[in-house]
């Protein structure tokens, strides 16, 4: 009993934090979206392929990698030619709102109109932390399950939209797409489902596509208000 | 601060419970393992295909399934004849020594020699909770990149045994198993590791002689010392 209302107490202060996020990334015309999945749906790689994409639709973009220890992943994003911020998380299992209040001066100075975040690989903790995000996006691979949105119900639930990605892996394994879209429609019926490989490129332009669309829509309506 | 203080409370509460339950367990002759892995690495398919050579060589033997939501696992679990107890964790992203002392009375009525606990889908927060048991295993997919071990170093620390599984999906992906194995020895040098496939059936005789012979060793020592 005790330990829940120090959890609730731990979550309301985190809402507060990602509320003050949420509106200065608004006020900026930034879209953040914040990118969860369990280690190795792809994260990473996935970013990597979306970059020449997204380069050459917005022009510029920002990354905050969020690890537990390490920056190897933060290195593979750099190298790709973006500007990206490292946050160490220790034994913090998910990123919280405090996390990205301190990295915010530093992505609001990148003068980019879409922070992409990549959190710590937990498809379990992350849903419940709001870091002021517009979107979150579920990658799930497909080497991990078509059942997963029944058994991690919470993060489906809390998602804009849904990456299906390693789709090249499903014929060498019992994943059935048309069985994981429904059963993540069943969780969360207005999620946006795309379908990505990193190995063959297949869906990466229109997950772009949708996010520089996005990001296009918020900026106009940023201008337009000024 | 605060939050520290708060965490080391939990922790040291929860190591004096799994204290408790390992004594439990020793004194039974029960050998026991605690089954960690990202969502998706397999470990309850690998606990359906090692099913049958462990009911070969043991006679006998029970699960702890531990889940966020629904019975789904157990139910396969059951299916394949094996006694099985389910804890539903709500929205707690690991199992404690607490839910294993309420499932202790059950595990110990099923007179089995081994008892496999499967915990929630989490390669994070599982590595700080002794449940009581004589070994973590970890279960690394394949599919998640051979450069886990590096991110998520703490359960790979916390471990005596490895699981690399789905290895018939190494071919199709940049996975490189020797890679895996040195970076998981890098962490902890005295890691058993292993290498299966549920779909060829490959190394699952290996893992579950290692298995036996320490669940058989130990039936031995309490046969002996009563």
């Amino acid at each position: 009993m005790h330990d829940i209302l120090i959890e609730e107490k731990i979550l309301s202060e985190n809402d507060a934090i990602a509320h003050e996020n949420r509106h200065a990334f608004a006020e900026r015309g930034v879209f953040v979206i914040n990118m969860v999945s369990s280690p190795g749906a792809g994260k990473t790689t996935l970013i990597e392929r979306m970059t020449p994409i997204l380069l050459d639709t917005l022009g510029r973009f920002a990354v905050i990698e969020g690890d537990l220890e390490g920056d190897l992943d933060a290195v593979r994003i750099a190298r790709a030619g973006v500007p990206v911020k490292q946050i160490t998380t220790g034994k913090a299992c998910h990123l919280d709102a405090h996390n990205i209040a301190h990295a915010l001066p530093w992505a609001l100075e990148q003068d980019a109109g879409l922070l992409i975040i990549e959190n710590v690989g937990n498809m379990v903790c992350p849903a419940e932390y709001d870091l002021g995000e517009d979107m979150k996006v579920t990658v799930l691979s497909a080497a991990e399950g078509d059942d997963k949105p029944l058994k991690y119900p919470a993060i489906f639930d809390a998602s804009s939209a849904l990456i299906i990605n390693k789709i090249d892996l499903a014929p060498h394994t019992d994943f059935d797409i048309e069985r994981a879209r429904a059963n993540a429609l069943a969780i969360n019926p207005s999620l946006q489902i795309f379908e990505t490989s990193c190995r063959t490129g297949e869906g990466i332009e229109q997950w772009c596509a949708f996010l520089a669309s996005k990001t296009l829509a918020l900026r106009g309506s940023v201008s337009t208000s000024r």
